[in-house]
């Protein structure tokens, strides 16, 4: 199989692992940077994640618009990667979710959303929080066009995630996996931040360093992470559909 | 198939699809009113939403008594149907339930159930506390005459949702599909609202400018809505019933 | 069917309803009085809820002792069941179970359990805490004979529930679905008032007016109480045994 | 089957229900001593709890060596083990886990996670908590040597559990069953204990004696202990591969 076509398959199960993780439901999507053209990405038609396919996946330009001819409903909000892609070169994929672990965050601004598991570290440091009302007052709070786009990645700037005020995150990351992995580990540190904060005192969170330390080198096919996806795409029906990487010594995928 | 045969099948797919949203146990119910004649309404006899079926369905006045002679239990509570259908001619579909996350907001005074998020904004600006003792005294709580019915639509007034303290809460909707909508999203708020409001600082709620963009316009089978609709009921197991719209190029539904 | 089989046959039901309900787990019981000799009571061997089956059932006496040879194992804590029994002559169904979300209010005096959902009424006016350790010292915290067991049936009075702190609760009805009915509202009520107080402000408690109208009259098999024994035995995957009340109208039991 | 299969089988067992009590997910594991030789435990390969099989486990030494050529991945975090194994000659089973309930307790200072349910008593009285930045600066907050894991073993000191700062615990005990044990109650004994926090008032924690009358006798196989493990086996569908105790009145196995 190309690398072409193993993308498709693994963006195929990063739609279903965002469903079954519960990170999406109807509403929420994923993309990749097409590997020969930086200017291009890949998402799938207007559709729940979880019932995507290969058939459903298609080749918008850093507009958001299609780069063949369309006539299937497309994401309303696909700007959001557009505008990403544009502003990160060094991003190869992005979520949009509205995950309600991390609605809170965004809503009331009594906690800064932090890393504060190993597993959040992926967050990074900061999570800005992108209120639409700033710059373009009362609106339906989605991001229908390349002016909010771009108003979104600019606020997210370097970071990997920020969150939409009143609406739910966007995540950028180097490559499919991670953009998954970041993205379900977000609601899970949003729980563990909050649930800390009700036990009173004060609270660890992870230092630069630590943060550092886990993000360190590029390494989305590590062992660890390897098995994540694994786990992930099996618990998500997808295991059969999981290219190996090369050992021998894995698993079979057990569907 | 007829539009009131088509208004019997989503009739049943919504019973489904609040079932399924865990909206509604054992107990609530949804109504649509007849099509023909603004004084009578449709709903289900007295069953679980989970096991309604097209036979199930009957024909209510606006007193909330039977059309056609029917020996089948009727919901206690269908009045309260009854009521907003003859209060507000503008509603054509209305829910009872008890959804958990809502109760608090109808027992504790200290927060106001307002929407924070996106998907809330079909609440409305306001949601207003009705509590039956105000003009009853002590009651089992139900809803179960005119009397206690009018009175519960007389403080729902304009809006969407009425919280019925210590019991559940009642929305009204121009259509079943946003009924529906309503009544999933209404509980997810409630948990965003609570949730921030433990983060501490301050809670930005959605604007009345937000509220009015989202609602504008009478558009039931929008793409995003009918994405809904179409992945909850494939959710609740119907897909096969749902009726589709005019859109060759949208997914068949997948059961 | 005798009416004797027919109690056994809805003792099974019962116990797979507590179990389907997560009221109970691997641990917890429910009993019913004999109904031909009141120092007699029909209760489980020991066994997960969960896997009960009609030849699990054992007859016990009111020292939680077998009426006839039994060389399979009991339940440790049988003598909950036998202490209250024994006490009141107006019980006739009892349920011990560990349920999570009734453990905070005998851990934590801040907040009394108190009905605030109309469910949660039967539930009564008072629901005592029972600390084993205020006349039994340091135990293991099982009620594992009769003295501890009526210690508690004395803490309990003639209410309806009694917290055991650190470990679970002790219920107690006029029936077999009224205690099981009862068991399944009390975490969700526990539930709502918990949230409730986050929210801040005051509570609104169901008055003992409200608690009474809810609890007037002797109506096990009224069409409200049937339809959510009928929902839960279909739940819990035993509508096969279900016998129907008196109503030819009333739905068949799906399975 | 030799007492040494029977144990290999149980080692799987308790992978499964680990994994489907939700205490770990793709990461996490269980580890037991060989029972021949003291310097050695079996443990399973790099692989999530949820996919273990008798061929996935593995012999390592007390330097979380392999004993024989072994070219398939092994668990990074290994040498929590052997380090614990080293340090308590008492100890036969190790897990370490990341459940999402236990963290904040990890992270906040405020409340302290002591017993206060029966069945936390396995916690035991002291609960310490392993921050690995003390002696070790900034790392990537995993235990990928025998330094650190001595480290962590020091701080777990006799007791059974420790909490790992913004990651996880590591739980020590007798035997399987009981370690599994422990580690299911752990975050139930953390929820109760969060949630008794908000109810406010004073918390009544287990004493001394009453955790000490708990743990008293050593006995995996008593029958309530084994009705435990029997149902968690079942849930985990593992019911087939269930050793008896020499109980002939036990109930079968059902898967």
């Amino acid at each position: 199989m190309s690398n072409f076509d193993t993308l498709i398959q693994d963006l195929v199960i990063a739609n279903r692992i965002l469903a079954r993780e519960e990170v999406v439901d109807a509403y929420g999507h994923i993309s990749t940077r097409h590997p020969d053209d930086p200017n291009r990405f890949l998402i799938a038609r207007s559709l729940a994640p979880e019932l995507v396919g290969r058939e459903d996946i298609v080749e918008l330009d850093l507009d958001g618009q299609p780069v063949r001819d369309e006539h299937r409903s497309l994401y309303l909000e696909r700007f959001i990667h557009a505008a990403i892609f544009a502003a990160r070169p060094d991003v190869t994929a992005v979520v949009h979710a509205h995950a309600e672990d991390t609605l809170p965050f965004g809503i009331a601004d009594g906690t800064k959303l932090r890393p504060v598991i190993h597993s959040g570290s992926f967050i990074g440091t900061e999570v800005p929080v992108w209120d639409i009302a700033d710059n373009f007052g009362d609106t339906n709070l989605l991001v229908t066009n390349m002016a909010q786009a771009t108003d979104l990645a600019r606020c997210l700037g370097g970071n990997s995630v920020a969150l939409m005020r009143g609406h739910g995150f966007a995540a950028a990351a180097r490559s499919l996996i991670e953009v998954v992995r970041l993205s379900v580990y977000l609601p899970r540190n949003a729980r563990a931040l909050s649930r800390a904060r009700q036990l009173g005192g004060e609270i660890k969170y992870l230092s630069e360093g630590e943060i550092e330390a886990r993000n360190r080198g590029y390494s989305p096919y590590s062992v660890e992470t390897w098995r994540t996806w694994e786990y992930w795409a099996n618990r998500a029906g997808c295991g059969h559909l999981l290219t190996q990487p090369n050992d021998s010594h894995s698993r079979p995928a057990k569907g």
